[in-house]
């Protein structure tokens, strides 16, 4: 229905051939747009930053890890603007389609992988995740995704963003080709035989989701529920802290300010320094945190270390927490031009991903079932360095 | 007896005063110079990439970590030609003074933060450590010096290097010291109160090392074990990783090709793009390594990711591994011109370095003995993310 050009999905088609035969022989991938690529330039979603940089020699580990084990490249995709956003709306780049929700929004900032996959033009992309930028497009378009525990795949070659919390992962809109591109990205040495012990529902994400959204997913959760027989019993990120925290606040006072804070280090200072040409929507993101008080630091990096460490002494082998990907179906394209629709869209879906964020857990997000005819995905995630358990319990429960 | 300027440690001094008093108030410190100080070029050890990039806007964040916490910060220090090296003589900045052995060299790369908390002119340094970066200088010199769990320090701010083992860590030449710097930047929650149960003496790495660091060392830990009556046991690589491996092979094919992959994507091509005035020495070393075989990166990398989780496995909570951080006393400066001189070095200190590297592991090397008036550092490695649990067991072993 829609091809490489019409579906917005690529800023390079080219192809690049399987080093040798093996575990992904016969299946294409594509590469976000911040993940180099050797003798082509790497845009980061901003095409000042492309001009002012030289091409890559070398294509980033990953790349040269799926080329090794028989895929085939076919091109680059969009990627938001220094990857820094979740809606997908490249100023420069443009749109990249969500075809099954044609007049909404693909979701960011993995956008043009997540519609590659969508449209059916490659059998599986990979992007960046810090904030959601994997999960949220692959939930908007009704694909899977999947990061891994933080710093499972290497960054090499990968544009430097958010360094405690961006990771690399893949989507696919086939379970069984994430799974094996994901297994030989995290260089699993075998598959899981832990059993599914407790499933638990974060509570905190469903009651800040649209009701539709959370009627549409407890049903399937139901249904899950009933032929597998698993016991699946509600929890509340206070139970698993220990102490009272919503997930707004995990967001506010942990995920955002350590984003802002290495977000000015690895692109801020290139920004000031070379005052690019920034499209008017970041450059108005940008000055409200260019100024961040980095003399005041400590208190949110604590927070990620305390949040990080109650959540792993809780989540135990076997463990599996579910909740919406996304609190909402994909808004509407345009629909951030309403600054309190922007705001409202970051601040409940940010609440969510920043669970996996800074608890530095793998998730997966399944495209489980649909509110008005848009995707709507439901994640689950287990323990810290469980990647290949969570990709055996997906596998069983969701076949 | 060694000042700012005699002791070649320094590239840039200056005063940054701390933002508020704190855990760390009275204390100096120096950055090595891949870490980010605003307004000031980093050199990555390389003035051809201080020319070539522009001074950065902000800290990196481990040194606002360090300024809210009270310590005053007093210049930056000498790294090798973008760290990769671990001898301390910089073609271009010079060789920090080793203070206690000043015919030898200081070791590398982070050469000018051991030199200046060895001459007594700050009271801890930061630096970086991959292959050994910080564990080696620390213990040629006769300093603290540890490197935590992989990626419990942030990196926003230091030039990426090898992203899969690069972290932060410190060098002081007070132990409480060492530790409370520790402690602030992995924003420990509380001490550990974990008991120490097994003792054990990695025998591999004595093997390697030279009979007169091997006698001193074991002299000193028959002596830990009588005092304290620990129960303290010898135990093999291949014991640890439940098959037959030694650790020159898990430097040579496990560490060596992921630091080669990687840094080829962070510094490669960069250095292809700009042909910039390489040292001699560097240029050689990098001839050997620009075309690797990127074709054959998975072998590696699952090798690397097998050894991790072999250890994780074997390493408990409470468990200790001791070994020599340096097969040898420091070389004389000049040694290196020899290429079988330094091939010897390199060769036996990585496949000792390998094994926190690859093992992801927080390791901490004490200045414990001497050999002909040199220093020998003893290290002392504990389970992944068990950094805490390091800090109280060596404060307890070697108070």
């Amino acid at each position: 229905m829609y091809d490489f050009l019409s579906s917005g999905a690529f800023v390079k088609t080219f192809t690049l051939e399987p080093y040798k035969k093996g575990a992904l022989s016969d299946l294409t991938f594509a590469v976000k747009d911040n993940i180099d690529i050797a003798n082509y330039k790497t845009s980061y979603g901003s095409p000042a930053w492309k001009e002012k940089h030289d091409a890559p020699t070398y294509n980033a580990l990953c790349v040269d890890q799926l080329l090794e084990s028989g895929a085939t490249c076919l091109g680059k995709t969009v990627s938001d603007e220094f990857t820094y956003s979740l809606d997908g709306e490249n100023y420069f780049f443009g749109t990249p389609i969500n075809p099954i929700a044609p007049n909404r929004i693909p979701g960011g900032s993995s956008s043009g992988s997540a519609s590659a996959v969508a449209c059916g033009l490659v059998d599986f992309s990979i992007g960046t995740d810090s904030a959601g930028s994997i999960r949220v497009p692959a939930s908007l378009c009704g694909v899977y995704g999947m990061r891994p525990t933080m710093h499972r795949i290497s960054e090499a070659g990968v544009l430097p963003f958010v360094p405690s919390t961006s990771t690399v992962g893949v989507l696919a809109s086939d379970l069984g080709i994430l799974c094996n591109a994901m297994e030989t990205l995290i260089c699993s040495e075998k598959i899981s035989s832990e059993r599914i012990k407790n499933i638990y529902l974060l509570e905190d994400a469903f009651d800040i989701s649209d009701a539709e959204v959370v009627k549409a997913l407890k049903c399937k959760i139901d249904t899950l529920s009933s032929i597998d027989n698993f016991n699946i019993t509600s929890i509340r990120l206070s139970d698993i802290l220990k102490e009272p925290m919503t997930l707004e606040s995990l967001n506010v006072e942990a995920l955002r300010p350590l984003q802002t804070f290495e977000f000015l280090n690895t692109v801020g200072s290139w920004i000031n320094n070379t005052s690019p040409d920034l499209s008017p929507f970041f450059a108005m993101k940008y000055e409200t945190v260019r100024s961040f008080d980095r003399r005041n630091v400590n208190e949110s990096l604590m927070l990620c270390e305390k949040v990080f460490n109650r959540i792993k002494s809780f989540i135990q082998k076997g463990d599996l927490i579910l909740f919406p990907t996304v609190p909402t179906i994909a808004p509407l394209r345009g629909a951030f031009e309403h600054m309190e629709t922007a705001l409202d869209f970051y601040d409940r879906t940010m609440a969510i991903t920043s669970f996996s964020g800074v608890g530095r857990l793998p998730e997966i997000t399944i495209p489980i079932t649909k509110v008005d005819d848009s995707p709507v995905g439901l994640s689950i995630v287990s323990g810290f360095y469980q990647d290949e358990f969570l990709i055996s319990a997906v596998k069983k429960l969701f076949k």
